[in-house]
Formats: structure tokens, C-alpha cells, sequence
């Protein structure tokens, strides 16, 4: 048999992070390129005992079919949180469970796109998230990250240019990978742009809630009075990314499409974990939980920036983050940044090449990602000396 | 905002079936319309044993991001199973678990469907499926089931006829909505002409081990020597629909599509879900666990057709079925079948009218669909019984 394949995904690749994964699944290579919460910050004890409880008392509940919109207490303790919290969501807005926030962004991309549409996204950009607007036959239009977010000039240009553009998408907190949060007023500034030319805002915002230095900047969709912005939140930073609990919170007719495709997809997401999200929330004291995810963090980040500061500086640069997961680290001139890369992994250290995450992966690109969640304190200070010393040698030649 | 939407999701409407699934949640409505496992079916006590176990010796495993492929010792173990009790995958082959057998269509579809393609189906068929193939612009041909399954004179003509059209979906084991189980004659046919025209088979068997009467016939991917066929099963019958686990084995090239698109819909399936799983497979009496299954539907079974023959004959007719949820229930000429279906509900017993699950919702059509196995005992007899009054005050009239 010839197989022969949808237009859509002829030129679809794996990601080139999960090329880089297999190296990083060598016991022996510390990596510093996955994106997994620490351990640590699992709230193991709530889980078991909920899922313990839920199955002696309600078994069933957590075991039948359930509905493509998500449980309806967990829709409505989500409704009632990012309203109260961070002002996100009106009248003119639905929530939708989805399986993972990734599946809001392809909800939202099948919903809108047609083929050869364009998205405007952050360069670089998170990208998984690029990978699914392509597997619609998106173009994608990068525009640079600067240390506040989204270069607004080059932004409007685009809006200008691009006539087929649908929407924006955006991770304006701790993005992965620049570790950059978007200004209040950049975020003011997108969503008036955003208006001015009918284009909608993608949000995507998965480790708002880890942060650990600096102030609260509200949501874009905090701003929304015109139904312009679909939120994409998740549980996979603050509770379990192997439970596959996010949600979107948006315009009720671009939602409605989007459950229309849910129920295409998937049916309806994992329920057993939706109760436990649910539950977690409301019988357990979320807040104190979240503090202790930021403290974990902030403890394991100064971990980095001291290994950093002694062994990188002064010849890899960066920006503190105020938060997330994601340190993103650039390499002088003249260093040949995939080189570099490769050369870390033969001494057993895994980073991802900045240019994964551009909208064109050719682009010349300084950068390299580093993450310090998922490796242990001990790693971390290990895997950074050992990049240290490799820039050495390479500017020693 | 004016909303625009991609011209593939403009015309998807939510399923007729969730439009009836409204009146079905009135408690005091008897509900024959639903597809859910009986309660009883569940493996409840194995569940809360592995799970609890699972959360104490190795949550992270349960709580981590893990790959897109599936968990790896659930695919090895079922490979294996596959292999051995079904003669189901070949070296060609590969599996990928999916978010419930539905993200295996959709994937299926996403990876090889242009706007406009072809889909040969049953007709009748899995409306949720349909609906997938729909909300990526394919075109529906169906092809009329007979008591042994699609007449294939009318699938060669098909694939005389329609050069676009890129694979066939059948259930060949009492399919959903007719009940019907395809002949092993039929399914060598079919086989043959989707060899002679190169046109692939996506085989859908979601409800296989749930055979109660009659004899085995083997899968189509058992005569699978050409890497024609990918095959979807699921958990969602034998274990609990609510985990959302489903698997696909297909041909690598194939499956290597799948799993990129999959990526990008939400990066892999929930890991504590497919654990229990694996544990359900490899550490209880799976198959005493599936012999249980069928008694329980034998039974119940039996239950519906002493009501049917009671209350229904002989003005309603069906096909006895020799396994699976589903029952295809005909009107006599000249009864009007959507009407019946409103007056039943009028009555508080719902039923899905036959059309819904057409390739084409407006042709005419004398059936609707009983489920048995969702309504307890008591239930069934009663709703059957209104059925049958229902029945006999309309041909009095």
C-alpha cells in the first residue's frame, strides 16, 4: 500500500524537543530540556485520599460517560475562581474543560482557521501550541519577544499586513520559553490593537499561578468587555499534567464550535480527574497549596541562579524570571548555537535550541532553553557546571 | 465582535443524540437512548485496588507528563494480546493510545483527509464518528447495512464511482446503531475490494468482547497482510468509558501521523487512567472479568427481548443481536418514525430516531435505536411497555 496523507500534516514533524527527549531518557543525561513540574510539587496526599474516597462513595461518577463540556461543578468552581481572582470571564462567556490546555489551542484553531490563515505569535513561542496551528496549515507570523513582552510596533505592522490574520496568541506570564512577562501596559496595548483590527487573543496562561518574585500582572482577558479573548488555563503546573485537566474560558459562540469539535475529539475529558480537580479546590485549601508550589520554586530557582551566576556568567546571558518554569539563555556571538547544544549533550547535559521555538526554525538563533523544575537541586548545579565549563573550552579554541 | 468561523466546523451542529440526551436527564424519563456501559459492568473493587496501590508505591509515575505513543508496557501487553487472542497487528504495524477510540478517528481523519474526501460508511452508523469525518469537510458515502453487514455491491459501485474516496469506517461487530455483526464472508469481501481499489479501512471495535450468543468472527485486521487496515479499540466497554482510553494499530507510516497530530491535541492520554489499565490487563482474571461482562448483558439482554415480544410484536420488528449495547428497532409503513420518537418522549421514554445516525439525516427512515444496557431491569420493561402502547394508540387512530 502507497500511503498518501492530508495536505495538513504532510509537512508536520515531530517536535524537535521530543527528538531531543530520547537523549534526555538516558538515565545518565541530566536534563535540562523537559517542561514537568518537580515531583515534589504533586499534592499526592489530596489526590489519594479524594480518589480514595470518590471511588468507595461514587464509583461510578468517576468511572461513566460524562458531558463534552466538562463536570458541571468543576465548570461552575472554575467560573466563580477566575472571576473573583483575576476578573477573567463575563456574561458573554462560556467554560469549557478540555484535555490539557493543548487541546484548547487546537479547539480554538480548528474552530477558526482555514487553511493558509494566519496566527500571530510570540517569537519564540511555545511549541507545541505552533506545531497544532500547523497541523492546521497556519502561517505563522513571529513577533519578537522583547524583556516586556510582544515588540508592539512590529505587532501593528503585522495586524496591518496580514489580512488573513485570526488571532494572536499569547503567553503573556513567565512565557515558555523566554521566561518574559508581558507589561500591563504592553497587555493594555495588545488588547486595543487586538480590537482595532477584529483580529481575537488567544491567552494562554499555564504558570500564572507560579510566581514567585515581582507583581500580579491581570489577565488580558481581565481587560475583555468586546468578547475578543479565548483564556486557556491548566492544572498540569498547579496540580497534574498526567491527568489532563485544562479549560478555556471565552466567547459563548466561538466555545460552541469548540465543544461541537470536543465531542469529535475526545467525548469529554477524563472525569475521575476532573472530580479531583473539583474536589481539590474546594475541600482542600487551594491557596495555601499554590503558596507551596511558588516556595518550592523560588527555593529551586535561586538553586539555578547561583550555578548560573558561577558558571555561566559572564559569557552566557540571560533574564531573571519572576516566575514559571523556563530560563531562556543566550550564547555570545559568534558561538554556533546548535553546535553548542549538541556538544552539551556528548558531555550529558540536555538544553533545547532556541530555534525550536521560532515561528521558522532556520532563523539564526543565540538562544538555548533551560528548565530547573524537573531536575533534582543537585543535577542542576551539576548540568549548569558542565555547561559552564563547555563555553569555555569553545571560546578557549 | 462579528464571529467568523473555518468553513470545515460552519455547518457542525451538536449531535442529535446530545439534543435527546436533554429529555434524558429528567429522572423521570426512562432513558433507551443512551450507549453507556451498564453500571454494574464496571470493575469497581479491581479499580480502587490498583489505584490506591498505584498512588502509594509510584504516584509520580501516575501524576508526571509522560509520551505520546501511550504508556509503554500497556502498548507491549496490548501487542501482545492483539496478537495472540485476534491475530490483530503484523511487523508493519504499530499502536498508539488514544483519549477513547473516538481520538483515533478523529486522528485517522486529521492525518488523512483533505476537505472534500470521501468517507465510506455504514449506513447506518456511529453518529459520533460521522461527525468527526464531517468536522474536517469530508464528503459521507453510505453503503446500507444488511442482517450480515454493508451490502457490497453497493460498496464496489462506491469505489467504482468515487475517486476520492481515502478509507471505509465499518464496526463490523454489533455495530452501533443496528446491532448488526458482519459476516466473515463479508468481511473477506470487504477486505478484497479495499485492496483492489487501494482504499484503506479504519475498523472500529469497540464492542467485540461483549459477544454473548452466536461464534466468533474474526477481526478484518486479522487478514491484514498489506498494511490496509487500522484497527480502534477501546476500553470504554470492558473497563470504564469515563478513563477515556481507547488504542489504535494501523500501519507505521500511519500511525507515525497520528501520533504528531496527537501531540498537538493533547500531547498524550491521561497516564494514571492507562495504568490502571495495564495493571486491569497484567495483575487480575481479565478475561473471567470479560466473561462476567457478558453474563451481565446476557442477561439483561434477555430481559429486553421477553419485553420487546410482549409489548412490540408484531408491530415494531427487529434483528435479535448476539452482543453489544444496541438494538434497530423498525416502524410499519406509514407510521411517521420522528413523530413516534417526540410522542415517546412525550410519554417520558426516549429513544434515538433512526435518521440521526444516517450519512444523509434526511432521508427517510422507518427505525430508531434502543439501548438495553444503561436502564436498570425495571426500567426496561416499563419503557418498552409505553413503547408498545405508544405503538398500538397510533395505529388505532
Amino acid at each position: 500500500m502507497e500511503y498518501t496523507f492530508s495536505d495538513r500534516v504532510m509537512t508536520l514533524k515531530p517536535s524537535a524537543i521530543r527528538e531531543i527527549f530520547k537523549y534526555a531518557a538516558d538515565p545518565e543525561v541530566i536534563s535540562l530540556s523537559a517542561g514537568n513540574p518537580a515531583p515534589e510539587a504533586f499534592p499526592v496526599e489530596a489526590i489519594r485520599a479524594i480518589s480514595e474516597k470518590l471511588l468507595r462513595e461514587n464509583p461510578i461518577d468517576a468511572l461513566q460517560y460524562s458531558v463534552t463540556e466538562g463536570y458541571p461543578a468543576l465548570r461552575q468552581t472554575l467560573t466563580d475562581y477566575m472571576k473573583t481572582r483575576h476578573n477573567v470571564g463575563r456574561d458573554f462567556d462560556d467554560l469549557l474543560v478540555t484535555s490539557g490546555a493543548q487541546q484548547a489551542a487546537d479547539l480554538m484553531a480548528k474552530s477558526l482557521l482555514n487553511e493558509g490563515d494566519v496566527v500571530i505569535c510570540e517569537a519564540p513561542s511555545f511549541i507545541g501550541c505552533l506545531n497544532t496551528f500547523r497541523s492546521y496549515n497556519a502561517r505563522l507570523v513571529g513577533i519578537p519577544v522583547e524583556s516586556d513582552g510582544m515588540n508592539m510596533q512590529e505587532l501593528e505592522k503585522a495586524l496591518q499586513t496580514e489580512k488573513r490574520a485570526r488571532f494572536i496568541y499569547t503567553i503573556p506570564n513567565f512565557q515558555n520559553p523566554s521566561g518574559v512577562t508581558m507589561s500591563l501596559e504592553k497587555r493594555r496595548r495588545l488588547y486595543e490593537l487586538a480590537k482595532r483590527y477584529q483580529v481575537m487573543i488567544l491567552e494562554d496562561n499555564p504558570y500564572g499561578d507560579l510566581r514567585f518574585a515581582g507583581e500580579y500582572v491581570p489577565a488580558i482577558k481581565s481587560f475583555d468587555e468586546d468578547g475578543l479573548v479565548v483564556y486557556m488555563g491548566s492544572f498540569s503546573k498547579v496540580v497534574s499534567p498526567g491527568m489532563r485537566v485544562g479549560y478555556a474560558i471565552g466567547p459563548k459562540p466561538i466555545l460552541q464550535k469548540m465543544i461541537v469539535c470536543k465531542q469529535g475529539e475526545d467525548v469529554h475529558t477524563n472525569i475521575w480527574s476532573q472530580i479531583i480537580c473539583h474536589r481539590l479546590m474546594t475541600e482542600y485549601d487551594f491557596d495555601a497549596h499554590l503558596e507551596t508550589l511558588r516556595e518550592i520554586y523560588r527555593k529551586k530557582y535561586a538553586v539555578l541562579q547561583k550555578a548560573m551566576q558561577e558558571h555561566l556568567a559572564p559569557y552566557i546571558t540571560w533574564d531573571e524570571i519572576e516566575g514559571g518554569l523556563f530560563v531562556w539563555c543566550r550564547l555570545p556571538d559568534g558561538v554556533d548555537m546548535p553546535d553548542f547544544c549538541r556538544q552539551a549533550v556528548l558531555r550529558k547535559v540536555c538544553v533545547v535550541p532556541g530555534n525550536a521555538f521560532l515561528t521558522d526554525e532556520s532563523q539564526p538563533c543565540q538562544a538555548f532553553r533551560i528548565n530547573y523544575s524537573t531536575p533534582t537541586d543537585e543535577q542542576l548545579v551539576r548540568g549548569v557546571a558542565i555547561l559552564g565549563q563547555l563555553i569555555r573550552d569553545i571560546l578557549k579554541k
